[in-house]
């Protein structure tokens, strides 16, 4: 179906920017954007969230104990806050546990690398291995490569991924890690070492799930931080062989129970369709899941809460905080499976931080340009311009967008998420909570709108 | 003896701007300041001394292995560089090792710690230790608990350091670090973790040296980084009793070799006394000892380079690598008490990373007044202005100060020194290659006025 571009949204904005003027438009009833918005300027609701999950649950790995007590820290938490029909809805999936992990290179100097393994690694048995590294400045370098050059050795594959506001790096570049040590394997490598997918300058590496294919054995496949990428490579130009020492234990631990936690603000017209907003509730292990994703279920619970606070919106606004999304997606998944034949309305998640919204997309029909325009409106005090690009969503809700569901990404400052992703870094000091309140705002304004507006959302 | 103040310096430093403007001044030789100084803000030497020795040794850990190859590597590449009188001069110390180390937090929430022993720590045995948590948010607030509120305990003792360009935090508030864990075990804690001595917010403990009394029996002594010692904070201000599990084997292994390295630029006037710049070529063994001190290495002896290469100078100029600084200044001790005898014109240490040189103190009689604003209308381009306060040198040139040797100090902008220090991110990517070279001209422009001026600096 025909989308609208940048220039089309920006004559509505003029339009719709003369009709904010209008008291009787500004001061609406039940749920007033410019009033919502002001009130989730001086939340504290999301930095109470992302505090209470990163303190006394820390690290959520998917399928672990950890997540379970994540899942019953929430439903007690949102039913504190006042939400409704709180509930767990669980799902099996198969779990990677981390086991130790040390890498060195052994000659021509003596160096420690930080590493981690990669989520789905390979294990390199209690011992470790030793073998020759190949090194490959690319990742399309690495592809180019004859078998027999990698056969047998440590495959090192490097990348110069930088940082940028959109985040933009983060798919090619990461491509390192998703699909290079299944290549590694089919080339006949022992292991591969990748340079971190993140853009800082810290001993501390990155990690993240990689997948190998059916019919493929997984080998042991880690990051080493930057900082060790970049002396490997310094070590590695020199031009002598060079060899590292490599000890891996990861391992699989069989399917486990995993859930979504779902908690929801009725609203008076079940049939105006859901307005679903998602974040995941797990995290990697190394952390603590504050930019990844505490934050995000806390800016979403305390934009709804704001909403619920302002009177009963017309559609219900459904707040999921999805289980299992580092590894692959399980909670997205399972939610798809049990929800897809309910009414959604709009589909949003928050998942890249808790640095400010400087821009909002849309993945809407031609017919709710008007909708758009009312929505970029509202969001001009919070400094949020519309982008012609067309909202994606996120692991979560990616199965609703591409069902049809109308989709708004209230876009995030990602300049420094990638200096903290998937690292022991991403703590609860990272937070700033003037950036945090920034984003309840803007969800706030969006929900407040979208939760209340007579347009129909459900047929395009 | 009368030392001068600011005014006086200024005063002089007008007149000596004024003489500058001389031509016959200007290009004087064998060295003349302002072109050694042009020429060494071109220099490469310290950032191939620095990659190097970060590279092909890595950490150094005085009295170990790592730092006796670190010697070998110095005297290869100082030989390659053409100084002279290229030498080791060895002595033996005690060598304490790291060990395993891990912390975790067991009740009332599960959470993983980054933890790093302190140099000198007791061991917990391989079974690690578990006990309560108790908290003092200041060294002053340990200094005044009584005995009972900490015996059988490990005691948590926080502090407030924040960044500052004179690197001024680290002496108070690293007191936590010096004397908090002879003083913990004295009033029978089990064991004490400190909030690192650090200004980052990265998942990186900073070690660091502790001392014991001679009666006192070592505990377990270690730190928390930065994130953890908070996200601690945040776990007890629940008010529940809190319980640490700790595991740090650390050990002794006796008296080894340390040793100086020592290399030359021989004066032509051996009775005008030696300018002595040093540097120490140990590191902790977290990082590969970039900041810490390589780069001190690299700035003196690439400055000292700058002046051999103008022809030769009237003073010698010795160029002291120090061995085993971190744990005691048993190098520097070393070097006084085998040329305490000799006549030091001046001394001078580079040891606070390298950040660009923001100021320059001294430590001179009244008499060499003029000299000293000589020197720091030499440094005027490179914008360091002289401060009143007084040089105090480093660990490694100390005695000779005390002694009443002339002292310079070309202070560093330690605003990110803090974060780095003693750390697993003490890595070479934190080298920032245009201030490395400001260092080298700012010494190469001293070096140069001080090792030929017809002042005599061996008479107070």
């Amino acid at each position: 179906m025909p989308r609208y571009g940048f220039d089309m949204i920006r004559k509505s904005l003029l339009a719709a920017g003369a009709a904010l003027i209008l008291p009787a438009i500004v001061h609406a009833t039940p749920a007033d954007p410019g009033t919502v918005q002001k009130a989730a300027l001086q939340d504290d609701v999301a930095l109470d969230i992302t505090e209470g999950l990163t303190t006394e649950v820390g690290p959520r790995l998917a399928g672990t104990d950890a997540e379970a007590r994540a899942r019953d820290w929430s439903v007690a938490k949102l039913k504190a806050l006042g939400f409704s029909n709180v509930r767990i809805e669980e799902y099996k999936m198969p779990v990677w546990v981390r086991g130790e992990e040390q890498a060195s290179i052994t000659s021509p100097f003596p160096a420690y690398m930080a590493v981690t393994a990669l989520g789905n690694s390979g294990a390199t048995g209690a011992k470790g291995i030793e073998a020759e590294v190949v090194y490959f400045p690319t990742l399309a370098d690495f592809q180019a490569a004859p078998d027999a050059a990698v056969k047998g050795k440590i495959a090192f594959v490097s990348h110069a991924m930088k940082a940028a506001q959109d985040g933009s790096g983060y798919g090619p570049f990461g491509q390192a890690r998703r699909i290079g040590p299944n290549l590694a394997a089919k080339k006949g490598a022992v292991a591969i070492v990748i340079r971190s997918i993140g853009t800082d300058s810290h001993r501390l590496p990155h990690t993240g799930v990689t997948m190998f294919e059916k019919d493929v054995m997984p080998i042991p496949a880690a990051a080493l931080s930057v900082p060790d990428a970049e002396n490997l490579e310094r070590i590695l130009a020199r031009g002598q062989p060079v060899r590292m020492k490599l000890l891996l234990t990861p391992r699989f631990v069989g399917e486990k129970v995993s859930g979504n936690v779902i908690a929801e603000v009725p609203g008076s017209d079940p049939a105006a369709g859901l307005v679903v907003g998602a974040c995941h509730l797990d995290s990697w292990d190394l952390g603590t899941g504050a930019i990844d994703d505490a934050s995000g279920c806390g800016i979403v619970a305390a934009a709804a809460k704001q909403v619920m606070a302002a009177g009963q919106p017309r559609r219900t606004i459904r707040v999921l905080w999805a289980g299992a999304e580092e590894v692959g997606g399980f909670g997205g998944d399972a939610y798809f499976e049990s929800h897809k034949n309910e009414a959604h309305a709009l589909a949003m998640e928050s998942d890249s931080g808790a640095d400010r919204v400087w821009q909002i997309a849309y993945r809407m029909p031609e017919a709710l340009k008007p909708l758009a325009s009312r929505i970029a409106a509202a969001l001009e005090p919070l400094g949020i311009p519309p982008t012609m690009e067309q909202a994606h969503g996120g692991a979560d809700v990616e199965h609703l967008l591409k069902s049809g569901v109308n989709g708004i990404d209230l876009r995030q400052d990602a300049t420094r998420y990638f200096d903290l992703h998937h690292t022991a870094d991403d703590t609860f000091d990272k937070i700033d909570p003037v950036q945090l309140r920034q984003n309840v705002a803007a969800w706030a304004t969006v929900f407040s709108i979208a939760a209340n507006t007579q347009d129909d959302l459900l047929h395009k």
